[in-house]
């Protein structure tokens, strides 16, 4: 803040009304400031830029603590007005300001408290690093570089273990590998002589940014070595180039190694031994739960689509929630990639082996997403202008709230057992049904039930209907992608329970794949038993 | 690799079958090793879970090296013969790689040759840096120190303008309010005595790390200040940490911020001076982009649905590539989130003045996008299993053609303008022709024009029609979206030619607003000149 008024209020060469409005209104004085220091000061680029920097943040602060302060009504005042009613008001904003704060701070806790957790291991990590330098023993022996262990901590442990284990690795491989060629690099250099040295270091530390920089624009890179590049530049020029300086470079090499290998187990030690989170787990999590969310739309979509329950009670409410979840999973492609990438850096734990078919989830959730978009479609069909009258929807209500259901059902099921790591075809039951129910439809729609009818009204009924019959088949993909994932990461097979449901079932084969039963069997539910 | 060799072969057990088939088999060897080192080793978990990373990141390449090296005929052959096979096979197979990766590199840098570009950038900067030591005046100044220059050249540099903007800001504004807060917090602890100092200290630094940490959950935080919050917990440890060893904490503290001022202006000023890639630029493209692209889709779509191109030609070929290029945009979110993070540090640059809407840049985003959603559902039709007779299309497909055709002339019209930023509403035009097109269009379904045809049959293609039916509004909304961001960033009026051209228009209003003439004229086109 200092910046700004010593350059604006005493210098300014204007009149009253100017420094008053440069007091209420930041846009406006950003823009006086900036005319005025553009033709006070020298037109050194750089110190403009640095200038600019700090007036922006410190008037964009400015601005946003006015907009957030200030009421309509008041901003359609004086100046003079504004700027006491803004000073008078102050203490009471400060008080709902800082409430807000400690509110938002609390639900941040509540929503995932591994947070605090995390927060928490951040801060015992640095503590137990920064002991190297209170214990005499332990500072002998790395000195004031015992400083970089420090350093590496704060910027190695992450949120997840997968990402610790990832940025590690590629810091120690990245450290080791460059220390080794800064250090060739120096002793090349010196051949050439104290005047060609620096000459040859520079041309070195060239070639090798140029390279490792242009390297981090090659997608499989980005995706796993990107910080490993980065380590690998800066340990570089750090070792050749200061070589010039101090001739002890392989002590100094070893040093930052061994620093930064202490600060990375560090890291590794308090990330994978206190509460670890496996972002792996994340991502399984996250598919299962981008399915059910699915199949809430499908639970309430009936009932909503065809206006069963016009009272607006609490299962009501409910539906709402329900048809709007979906929206998080049109937009859970790039999430789901960066947990991929990381997650592959895990090593097994729990009920994820080693090599465990990270890749295979991205395939399940694109087939998500695909369904996702066409529920977006049938979403829009809720708000739609041109309605078909509830009559005409009656007649196909019965069917196509059936095949909603069981397309609900069905995912749920899906859901369910894949995040209990369990290899069932129970979910096909479900899609059977609801095949059987769209046979029905379709029959319906075939016998032209609405001749009577306007065209244009039948439409989005008809729309609902055929989109409906569609994202049968995505679930069906949906469910082979899961099989082949279950296969691959060799989930446990479900303790069966047969039950007879239905003697008139047309897909006895499939269900049965498990039992390898060679006789005709009644349909079957399969339930599974924990 | 050593670690692996000394583990493995000399001391396992087994038969000579385990041996060779760990020297073929990555997979099998790993799990094979792990067993082996689990009862071989002290359960040290650090120790273990290192091993285990550096024989996984081994193995991982070996076995990549395989799969890529070994032809699918040759994995069904004994190991042995696999592995002389491999080995043969390696010279060819190495020349192959090289020329992959060549041939990767130059379609890299010919995609987006400011790639090579900024990699020339990085080593500039850094060579102009590493000046510091081998001048022996500059040296002086600075010391060993002048290494921290180098190193935030290396991670401050970005590709774009605001991402390096953004980071050197944060980087040191975070180094100086830490650095004095590290200062200060080694002057209270030294109150308490050499015994409670260290202490006292390690408790600052505690509770720091945890703060500091937990406010990077915080989302907006998040977006505009993680790595502020992550340097100023570096900077502080390293200040105050360092002043239990060394009494000129203030001195540290004073050439920690000045290296880095040095480095991050150096890091600026390359990055702005030479070929200045601008990320708010990249944005406004992108998403002008992005409307292109639905519109090219739509002018594909007309003809593809309806089927009039049936020869293979080039035409057809390109109607493939127009129909796919709407997928882009559908999973866009995350990018353009994160660019206009960036783009607001950005300066006012070129057209793009200060206070620069990027915000609203968001909301057409988000409106495009959901055009999308709708171009997906339309792209299903194109392939769906039941399809509408051609004869029966061929009743709405006048209507269909023309709504389709006179979208993409509004997309492409309002992406043409929105790119050179003129402000126009010549996009109106083409919505209107397109609501009249829609109009007929709804008359004609009106008038059950398919009466003796099967519903079933029929749906498809009315559900396209009703689908065009959205899309128009979508395309309105977007209008409207644009000409909001037109106004608030102060586009310059497009010097409107107005031809005459249908004097039957019902939307006269709307295209005169910009002229404000009184009176009743004709319908008009307005074309841009430049």
């Amino acid at each position: 803040m200092p910046i700004c008024q010593s350059v604006s209020v005493p210098e300014a060469p204007s009149c009253n009304n100017a420094q008053l409005e440069l007091q209420i209104n930041p846009s406006f004085a950003y823009k006086y400031l900036e005319s005025e220091t553009k033709t006070m000061l020298s037109p050194d680029f750089s110190q403009f830029t640095l200038f600019h920097l700090f007036l922006k943040s410190c008037l964009s602060f400015l601005e946003y603590q006015m907009e957030t302060l200030t009421s309509p009504q008041q901003q359609s005042s004086g100046p003079i007005t504004r700027g006491c009613q803004w000073f008078k008001a102050l203490p009471n904003q400060f008080c709902d300001k800082t409430m807000e704060i400690v509110r938002k701070t609390k639900k941040l806790g509540q929503d995932d408290p591994r947070r605090i957790v995390h927060s928490l291991k951040v801060g015992l990590a640095l503590t137990l690093v920064s002991l190297f330098y209170y214990f005499k023993p332990l500072y002998d022996g790395f000195g004031d570089s015992a400083m970089w262990a420090v350093l590496t901590v704060v910027v190695v442990l992450e949120f997840s273990v997968g990402a610790t284990l990832g940025k590690g690795f590629n810091r120690m491989l990245a450290t080791f590998v460059a220390g080794g060629l800064g250090v060739g690099a120096h002793c090349l250099a010196t051949l050439a002589g104290r005047k060609g040295e620096p000459i040859l270091i520079a041309t070195f530390v060239f070639i090798i940014a140029v390279i490792m920089t242009f390297m981090r624009f090659f997608p499989k890179m980005k995706a796993r070595y990107d910080y490993g590049l980065l380590i690998f530049i800066l340990t570089f020029c750090l070792v050749s180039v200061s070589g010039y300086r101090d001739d002890q470079v392989l002590k100094m090499a070893h040093e930052r190694f061994s620093t930064i290998l202490v600060g990375s187990c560090a890291s590794l030690i308090v990330c994978i031994c206190v509460c670890p989170v496996w972002i792996g787990e994340d991502l399984h999590n996250s598919v299962a739960t981008n399915m059910e969310k699915l199949g809430n739309f499908f639970q309430a979509f009936g009932d909503e689509y065809f206006e069963v329950s016009e009272e607006h009670d609490q299962s009501s409410e409910n539906n709402k929630s329900y048809l709007q979840g979906y929206r998080s999973v049109l937009t859970s492609k790039s999430s789901e990639e960066t947990m991929a990438n990381f997650a592959r850096w895990e090593p097994g734990h729990g009920p994820f082996g080693y090599r465990h078919p990270w890749k295979m989830y991205l395939k399940i959730g694109n087939l998500t997403r695909d369904c996702a978009y066409k529920v977006e479609a049938l979403n829009n069909y809720l708000n739609c202008k041109i309605q078909t009258p509830v009559e005409i929807r009656g007649k196909i209500q019965g069917q196509c709230k059936r095949v909603s259901l069981e397309c609900s059902r069905a995912l749920k099921e899906m859901a369910s057992t894949f995040r209990k790591m369990v290899r069932t075809r129970s979910a096909i039951v479900h899609i059977d049904s609801s095949k059987e129910a769209a046979e029905e439809l379709k029959t319906l729609l075939r016998t032209n039930l609405w001749e009577e009818a306007d065209l244009l009204e039948i439409i989005p009924a008809a729309s609902v209907a055929s989109l409906l019959l569609e994202i049968i088949e995505c679930i069906e993909k949906i469910s082979e992608a899961v099989n082949e994932l279950a296969k691959a990461a060799a989930f446990r097979n479900g303790n069966a329970t047969v039950l007879p449901e239905q003697p008139d079932s047309i897909h006895q084969g499939e269900v049965q794949n498990d039992s390898n039963t060679a006789m005709p069997v009644p349909h079957v539910a399969i339930i599974v038993a924990e």
